[in-house]
């Protein structure tokens, strides 16, 4: 966060550093799967444990099918989710943080936490929310 | 993070604390402004202190006009950001957290110098990056 003003950046400087203000730095990419809608609840379920494909779709409600597969591929190209496929019929497939995974599944769910606790707040000021 | 088991929850329940794990949780709607692609930039962006809708445009690499009002807008209607319009020709409109912005702002700045930090070894495993 100390040096954000130039917006130009090499790529093996952004390798070393990325640098989310730079429109064509990869951290964008991470960030988006990190911070999006299913990967920030793919992260945070992960973290007591390994779980199954059937476990994570049962804990995160509204998530489908092709949407968790998806998420979990995003995650497991940016090395933070380690899949396991045993063989065996039918087929079981476990999935696990790895020790960035963790890293970066503690961090996100400092952020839930945080909006979990002080949504009455948020939402009291919306007229909507009042009723 | 400690009962997350039963996804149906009461309104009032959820006012008291949110749960990011029951689809219909006013939280999903919290997290994906403050996660979404131009929400996590525009909330790290303001850490520093007041600015002006332009200075905010600049420092944002790749946002658009519209993007950057429909963010605010969010952000407002949370009461994460404070909007102020002086009445002055040209108008001048300055954005600043509000202190409950401020403190997710610096989680979501953890969460952005994590990635940052780490996103050498994010992408070292993928055969892309490595050319």
């Amino acid at each position: 966060m100390t040096s954000r003003t130039p917006p130009r950046t090499s790529f093996s400087e952004m390798m070393r550093r990325g640098q989310v203000f730079s429109p064509d730095c990869p951290s964008r990419e991470v960030l988006k799967h990190v911070t999006s809608r299913w990967g920030v609840l793919v992260l945070v379920a992960l973290i007591p444990g390994t779980q199954r494909f059937s476990d994570l779709r049962r804990r995160i409600g509204g998530i489908s099918e092709r949407m968790l597969a998806q998420t979990l591929q995003w995650l497991e190209n940016d090395r933070l989710v380690d899949r396991v496929a045993y063989p065996v019929v039918p087929p079981h497939v476990e999935y696990s943080l790895t020790p960035l995974g963790r890293e970066v599944a503690l961090r996100v769910e400092g952020l839930v936490e945080w909006i979990e606790t002080n949504l009455g707040q948020i939402l009291a000021g919306r007229t909507t929310a009042a009723e």
